[in-house]
């Protein structure tokens, strides 16, 4: 039963922990440092469908499958999937869903998603309301450039600040098995914005989120930064991360020791052309569903911090002048 | 505690009420039947906002301010706010929540989100996660024709089949107050797709999603239509709730006798030129935070099953040929 510690931080205890995960991704991303810990990786960006879109929902449900194998289950013993996508309309999530039997919570949380999702999974797997949740996002550099920014076909160029929507999916199923990666607890994120109008920075634009959430967090549960092995943000790249430490170093909060973060994770930023570095719903959800939960269940780290972080504009708010609103779930993994 | 009694199932044990609620609504729907029973009509589509989208961010923020004031509470009162809306990206809910220092989770499940957002907001409620909660949903005529079909000044005609989506918005807090309405019991629903393909017949679409919720609370707890006083679909309008009728009278499931459809509750439909009915993420939000949630503490109802339906396609999944998923989120009300 979840035992609320802060206005927005929960704890559980019943020991929810995720019994199975799977990575799948792209090619650009199966070159990447991360590359031999993905489950599956696509050669050809349509995954043989019509659309980048289509292909999105492949993956979804490549990674949804692929976990469920792992586990020895079907998506018949699942109750619910909670997901999210990029897509407008989270159609890349609700066309994955089309026939399951299972119960369906659409998400979204741009690409702090995987956070929203694991954190209410837990909470709803720790309370007895669901007994195996499945948490999934995604998101398809292909399918995300033509929507918020231009055709591919266009051959726009991009600053150096901007990212790069990584192409994948992740899957977590949610439950209880008495074995880790447990989740302890997690903050849900309030919608912070400083001001940032710049799209082709949203690391900017996330930090103030992510620095919210993660001092928050410290707050509630009486912790400092050396008490975890590691403090993941989820897509803040270079530029985000930098902005993230300042931050928190203004209020005597290091975590300049132990911060990592899966949009620097993923790729070889200096040498993959990724400029910032990765970003997209699929790219902290893959980095966690791959290194990062198999990590903590080998017990190479204790207690990670996991605070996906995601920018709420679309590019019709931009066109109207209006700032970028952005948003940090955090999830504590322990062993 | 919320106790499993099926897949999707899910009852309450701590009586987890809706607090306080409020429905704001546009000239027409001033207009309309229920018109008198909305707590802030506007007479200016902008709401003196530059943009419609801009608009429909307003009328969330004074929707739940509205339902705040009668609880005699803040938004510093509130842990988190469950949103969504119809707009890319979610925008009008991200951006009505900037500001607020307050947790905040975003859904998407086009009409039927206020249904998911009450649902996830009584299960944290319940288990204790969450000591007050906000469920708001909205949508704007002018922002959603445009968006989703031609710009308004295009002045395109619309079939008969068709939906007019209602400008409003409906808030419901949720938490603990010991007076009705309580939240009994949820089911979450699944993506269910029948091969529906016409954007102007989304009743069509949504009506099997209906069908297997309604069906599917019915049979996890035993119960009968005749055990409540209404069962009241979110925006199946007309044609849509014709269908579901039949469908569940193929199971010897007759609800003609007690079912409601806010579609068709919040337009004269003979004489407000609307089509098939009302949609939209407003729709069954205003209709549900006025005259039914007010019916139930008056205990003029004492049993309302309330089926929010959803048509979760997207205007380019459409034009990619795929046809239309649909999904219904449940929630029993009692007095």
């Amino acid at each position: 039963m979840p035992q609320k510690i802060g206005k927005t931080t929960i704890k559980t205890t019943q020991m929810p922990s995720i019994c199975a995960y799977a990575a799948v991704a792209g090619k650009k991303e199966g070159e990447g440092p991360l590359g031999k810990h993905f489950d599956i990786l696509y050669k050809d960006p349509n995954i043989g469908q019509k659309s980048f879109e289509q292909a999105e929902s492949v993956m979804q449900k490549d990674a949804v499958n692929t976990a469920l194998k792992k586990a020895g289950l079907t998506l018949a013993d699942i109750d619910v999937i909670l997901a999210g996508d990029l897509i407008n309309q989270c159609t890349s999530s609700a066309y994955a869903a089309r026939g399951s039997d299972t119960g369906f919570l659409g998400l979204y949380g741009a690409c702090s998603t995987m956070a929203q999702s694991i954190a209410l999974a837990a909470l709803l797997v720790d309370s007895g309301a669901l007994t195996k949740a499945m948490a999934v996002t995604s998101s398809h550099f292909c399918a995300a450039e033509r929507q918020f920014r231009y055709p591919l076909e266009y051959g726009g160029n991009i600053t150096p600040t901007s990212q790069w929507t990584v192409t994948g999916s992740g899957a977590a199923l949610v439950g209880i098995s008495g074995e880790p990666p447990f989740i302890k607890a997690v903050t849900i994120g309030k919608v912070q914005d400083l001001g940032v109008k710049d799209v082709n920075n949203m690391g900017a634009a996330m930090a103030p989120a992510a620095y919210d959430t993660i001092k928050t967090y410290l707050r509630d549960t009486g912790s400092e930064p050396r008490d975890y092995d590691l403090i993941l943000t989820g897509d803040l790249g270079k530029v985000g991360s930098l902005l993230l430490i300042e931050l928190l170093s203004k209020d005597n909060i290091d975590i300049s020791g132990n911060h990592k973060d899966c949009g620097m994770m993923i790729f070889d930023i200096e040498n993959q052309d990724v400029h910032s570095g990765g970003s997209g719903c699929g790219c902290s959800a893959v980095v966690l569903c791959s290194l990062i939960l198999s990590n903590i269940r080998q017990s190479v780290w204790k207690n990670v911090l996991f605070a996906a972080t995601g920018a709420l504009m679309s590019p019709m708010s931009v066109q109207q002048g209006e700032t970028i609103p952005a948003i940090s779930h955090l999830i504590h993994f322990t062993n």
